[in-house]
């Protein structure tokens, strides 16, 4: 688990994610990540120019899939092989939780109640990406898991940090300046380091170079569900 | 289980579906039922006028979800209470296992190659649905799981028998009258009549009335998750 | 959840035990009940008999199985069905997690130290209810689940609470006191009686009369593996 | 799949035991795999010289056992990677259900009835064994749990080849040697190498020797697990 050593950066969060088992598959997932990661909606959302209902039908999808992201890393910690990887594992699906109630007063900022949140119907978008990752915990192991929820936990991070360092982003009144923000700060990118390295311990014991292809499928889907998350809620007819 | 009793019919398996916990399920969400047993793909297969390319593309994710289908069936041999369930369940999912093969087979008519079809991207729609109920057998208990599956082991039965009785079904000349007629077959429908009796008596040992509002949100999903499946594989976008 | 209200003692958690969901398995799994609770091995130590050897291979199995139970525990957040839930039984697992570190110092002074708890191989008794456990989360809901996992989480603060209450008990010289108060402390009541709540609300949404002899027959068998549990680790041949 | 040869026989099963992933587990838990397969049980088996009340109360519990088993084969099924592994073990699970009745008519001729077996309470042997590899399943990824299925699919294979084999086993008038038989078979030769054949396999594309020391520790406990199983059914006071 990495120390909080005040003026760890997203840069250095930047070199961090070139590195390991998380740099290789991110290298070798280049078409998927570069279509998540710098999604249209990512850049409207740097320019600002993100319409407001597109951004809270996405708040209202990312709340409801914090409640399935923190169900994974429950599995996870049910999975893991030692009890320091049980904390560590435990103490991101606390994060999860805890933050859920930031997010819960980001999104009233935005107009959307907790309980409305919780009534909305689950997207198309959601329901792939959520069960897809309980679903991996189910069928594999603790690294199949892993390798499946770091296209998250690292992605956001990355977004965050690339945007807030990009001279292009616009901040003076920029709506989603704060939302920015909140994926660019240290604790996001430590928590991100920590997946990181939870994830290279794993693949130290349970890895072996046969096992690449199969987790490099799981993070490009992964990839690819992301990239998709960004438009979640979005098909009208779906949701009913 | 039921026995093959030769003359039972499409019609009799129209008035069975009424009947029971399946038959309340479906009466409560017949909103989303409709939706999806009479879709308009559903009616473009009836008139014979569906694109063939929109055929060929649903019957790869078909294939593709049959084997996260099989996977869901044995989850339930794992979960099931019983001996005789567990039998009942394994009977199911073997079947879904053997029918691959047939399908395998209808499919190279089409000019489907299993190997194509296995390499192809799994959808936005297949993922959803098909670990939305592979989830649900983890997060649940067998009832829950049933009561997911019975969407599609029904619901196909329905939509072959009200097709196959239906007199503005085209049947001279069109292209998808065998696969209507498959799953009117009399075969279908005993599988879906022991899909409907395994439920029952799962209800009648795990059920209650506390249960029934979650059952119904989740057969309302699995409902909305069908309807969306028929167009599965047309979002290019997503499978890259 | 309960809150922490000074004042609160074994006397009204004892009170508590007689009611709901909890005082009903209780009630009618009596005989394997008492034989759990009114062990031999407890009143040993109620007496201040019970040899330190045999005290220390139960505390050696005690370590690891609470690295199975806070697994369970794990298990039980990803089942559960409302947010609430997930935050109250994520707060179980991390005392669970935590505690261990207090149950490693106490283990510290009878001369046991985490690594060799650590190399123990687990006992017969410790496989068979650990597993117990989480295969009951894998075959059932997170009702099935709870009812398992209570006959530990209550017990053990039935049992230090009642051999405190007791004027039998030995205090003066008895090298156990300090294990009996831990389980009789208002933290530990507090922890009981909020496992009897989620256990009683979840009862409420997931339960029906149907599923009570299930979920007796199961109680039965968690009474019985604690029962055959205060002999953990005393069957040598088996731990080679 | 190994085809139906007729001449396969014991021995050449026995050469098969020594080869792959398998035949070096075995070798580097030849401790526990000799207390296993060589245990007094089954010397008294080879002499005749078994109690009758023993050998009851075994096949009570394999009874039982055989149910959870097939669980566990079930959940493979759902875990596997491929289409033609889920099919394989598939069969394998079909097996172990159908076998089940040959087991219930040769029971009876013991004087034990489908109803009272079903009835007997799981010993703690039962309890421990078939929850660890239920377990297994839910924590590790499909070859974590074919290591541990592998213990008891090729483990009485070579039972009942090396003791019939064997000249110090007495077949005349020995009330064992229809089991002793059954296990020696080629059917049950051939159903143990699909279990090798299929371990292998998932071996060469989930391996990796990174795994080998927890697969080992695995297939260790396991072997453990059915050394003690032999006189599962036995601690009367367990079964209440």
């Amino acid at each position: 688990m990495s120390e909080k050593i005040p003026g760890a950066t997203a840069r250095t969060f930047l070199a961090h994610i070139e590195r390991g088992l998380f740099g290789r598959l991110r290298r070798d997932a280049h078409a998927e990540w570069a279509a998540y990661t710098q999604h249209e909606f990512v850049r409207c959302l740097a320019l600002g120019t993100l319409p407001a209902e597109d951004f809270r039908a996405f708040l209202t999808q990312d709340y409801l899939y914090l409640i399935q992201y923190a169900r994974a890393y429950a599995l996870a910690v049910c999975k893991a092989d030692t009890l320091d990887d049980m904390r560590a594992l435990a103490r991101t699906m606390g994060h999860v939780l805890d933050e859920m109630q930031l997010h819960v007063g980001y999104c009233a900022e935005w107009g959307l109640t907790e309980s409305a949140m919780q009534g909305a119907p689950e997207s198309l978008e959601l329901l792939a990406y959520s069960r897809f990752l309980t679903d991996k915990g189910l069928a594999g192991d603790v690294l199949d898991l892993l390798v499946a929820l770091a296209a998250c936990a690292v992605g956001y991070g990355e977004v965050g940090a690339r945007l807030m360092a990009d001279p292009a982003t616009v901040k003076e009144g920029n709506p989603y300046l704060r939302w920015m923000e909140e994926y660019a700060s240290d604790d996001y990118a430590f928590s991100a380091i920590a997946a990181m390295e939870t994830l290279e311990h794993t693949w130290a014991v349970r890895g072996g170079e046969a096992r690449y292809p199969l987790l490099l499928k799981d993070f490009r889907t992964a990839a690819r569900l992301e990239a998709a998350f960004w438009r979640a809620g979005q098909q009208r007819n779906f949701l009913g």
